[in-house]
C-alpha cells in the first residue's frame, strides 16, 4: 500500500520535455538566436519545462576555416546568444539545454549550455569530436557533469559522444535521470537511405541499459553539402521511444510527458535484478576522471 | 592500389556462420544433445564453419530446484554432451559455440563452450546472471576471454551479459572479430508484443559501437510457463542485421556470410575517426580484471 501511494506521488512529477528540431545556418548567429528563442517560447506556450536545442545552435556546423569558427564561437556564459537563452529561460520558467560553439580565449569547444529559471547553470564540452570537428575544436575537458535541478538530474552529451557506451554509462553512474543530447547527426558507415538512422538505436540501447530517459534534439537541413538527419527522439528508461522519431527534413517540436524521477525506480527490474547494481564491478569498472563522482544509489 | 588488392584478399576470408535456433527441453539432455548435433550437421552440410547454439542447450533453462540443476549440469570438458559436440566439430570441421549448464564439483555455472576441428578450445562462464539464475548458478569467474582461431578471434557472452555495454566493449578491446551470444531471451520491462525485441537493438548498438560482428542464437518455445523470444540475429560491424531476426517461435537455422577479419578494418571510419581509438582514455577507461589483456591494435 505504501508502495502504491509512493508511485502515485511519483506520477505528480510529470513534466513536458521538448526537442526543438530546426536548421541553424552557418554564420547566421543572429538569426539562429532569434529562431531558437522563438522555438523555446512556442514550446513554453505548450507547457514545456525542459527544452533541448541541437548541437551548435548558435553558429551552425560546417566551418571552412579556423578563423571562421573563432569568429562565430561565443564566450560562455556572457555571450549575446547565451544571455538571450538565459533571459527566455527566466521569463518562461523553463530549462534549456542548447548546443553552442564556445570560445575561451583562442580555444574552441563544441559545447552545450544549461540555463534555467534561475539563470546560467553550467556547460558541457563535447568529449568525442567527430571527423573534421577535430580540425577546429579542442576535445572537452570538463568531464561528464550531471546537474541537479528542481526537475531532476540532467546529464548532457553531444552527438558522437553517444557512440561511446561509456558516455551514458558514466552519466547514469552519476545519477542522471535524463540524458539530453544536442546533436547534428550525419550519415555514418553503413547508413541506410530509409528508416530510422542507427543513432535512434544507440539512444534506445543507452536508455534501456542505463534505465534513463534519453532526449536527442537533432538539426535538419543541409550546410555546405553536408546533409543532416533530423529524427529527433525521446526514449523512456525502458528503451522504447515515447516521442518521435521526428521527420528527417522539417523543423519540428517533439513533445514528451516524462516523469524524470521515475528513472530512479526504473533500475529495479525485480527482486533479483537491478540494471546498475548487476554490473560486475568485482571484475571491471570504469575508471573515472577527476570530475566524475560516482553517485550513491 | 595496394589497398584495393588488400581488400580483395580480405574478401577471400568469407565464412558462413549459422545460428541454430531451437527449443531445448528441460531435463532432456539426451534429446537436446541429439537435436543440437543434428542441427550442426545440417548447418555443416550447408557450408557453415561457425555454429552457435542457444544458452543452456544441454539442459534446458527453467530449473525448479538446486538438486535438479546439479543433476542436469555437466562437467566441461569431458561430459557426454561436450564430447558429442567435440566429435561433430572434428568430423565436420566446424567451430561450435554452445551454451551449457556446467558443473564443477558442487558448483554450477551458466557457461558456453567453444570447440573446433581440433577439439575443445575453451569455456566462458556467464558474468551477469539473470533473475532466478542467481538462485542456482555462481557468477562467472573466467572473465571475458577472446579465443584466437583459424577463422578469426571469437568472443563469447551469454544473454543478460549483453545488457551491460561493458561486456562487448571488453571483448572488442581484446580484439574480438565476432561476439557469439548463446541466449535464452525472455520479455524484459517495457517489452512489446509485436516487432523485434529490445535485444535486437542491443545487438545492433553493440556491433556498431565496437565495429564487431555479433551473432545471437536464441532458443524458442516455452518451458514451465516461461516463454522465449526466438529472433536470433546476425549483425555486421556497421550495426545492421545481415541475417534475421529469425521468427519468434519455430526452430530455424540462420545463415550469414561473414568476413570476420574485416571487423578489424571496419573500425577506421575515416582519416579522422576510429571507433575504438576515439575513446577518451585520458578521461575514463575500463579497469580490467586479471584475465583481461588489452589487445594491441
Amino acid at each position: 500500500m505504501q508502495e502504491m501511494e509512493s508511485r502515485v506521488r511519483g506520477r505528480e512529477s510529470l513534466i513536458k520535455l521538448a526537442c526543438l528540431q530546426f536548421a541553424p545556418g552557418v554564420g547566421r548567429n543572429d538569426e539562429n538566436r532569434e529562431r531558437s528563442c522563438a522555438l523555446v517560447a512556442q514550446a513554453a506556450d505548450a507547457g514545456a519545462r525542459l527544452c533541448i536545442l541541437p548541437e551548435l545552435s548558435n553558429s551552425g556546423y560546417v566551418f571552412n576555416r579556423r578563423d571562421e569558427a573563432l569568429e562565430l564561437a561565443e564566450e560562455i556564459p556572457g555571450s549575446e546568444t547565451v544571455r538571450a537563452w538565459e533571459a527566455i529561460a527566466r521569463e518562461r520558467a523553463v530549462f534549456i539545454v542548447a548546443g553552442a560553439a564556445e570560445r575561451e580565449g583562442g580555444t574552441l569547444y563544441n559545447s552545450a549550455v544549461l540555463v534555467g529559471p534561475g539563470g546560467y547553470i553550467g556547460t558541457y564540452r563535447k568529449m568525442h569530436l567527430w571527423y573534421e570537428e577535430k580540425l577546429f575544436f579542442e576535445p572537452g575537458n570538463h568531464g561528464l557533469p550531471v546537474f541537479p535541478t528542481t526537475i531532476g538530474r540532467i546529464g548532457i552529451c553531444i552527438c558522437y559522444d553517444l557512440w561511446f557506451p561509456e558516455t551514458v554509462r558514466l552519466l547514469a553512474l552519476q545519477g542522471a535521470d535524463v540524458v539530453c543530447i544536442p546533436t547534428n547527426w550525419v550519415p555514418v558507415p553503413g547508413a541506410k537511405t530509409e528508416g530510422p538512422p542507427m543513432a535512434i538505436y544507440l539512444c534506445m540501447a543507452a536508455a534501456h541499459s542505463n534505465s534513463v530517459f534519453v532526449a536527442a534534439a537533432d538539426r535538419v537541413g543541409e550546410e555546405r553539402g553536408q546533409p543532416f538527419l533530423g529524427n529527433s527522439v525521446v526514449v523512456g528508461p525502458d528503451g522504447w521511444p515515447i516521442a518521435g522519431p521526428a521527420g528527417p527534413a522539417a523543423d519540428e517540436i517533439l513533445y514528451a510527458e516524462c516523469n524524470l524521477v521515475e528513472a530512479r525506480r526504473a533500475k529495479s527490474w525485480s527482486d533479483l535484478n537491478d540494471t546498475l547494481r548487476d554490473r560486475r564491478t568485482d571484475f571491471y569498472d570504469i575508471t573515472l576522471g577527476a570530475n566524475v563522482k560516482p553517485h550513491a544509489f
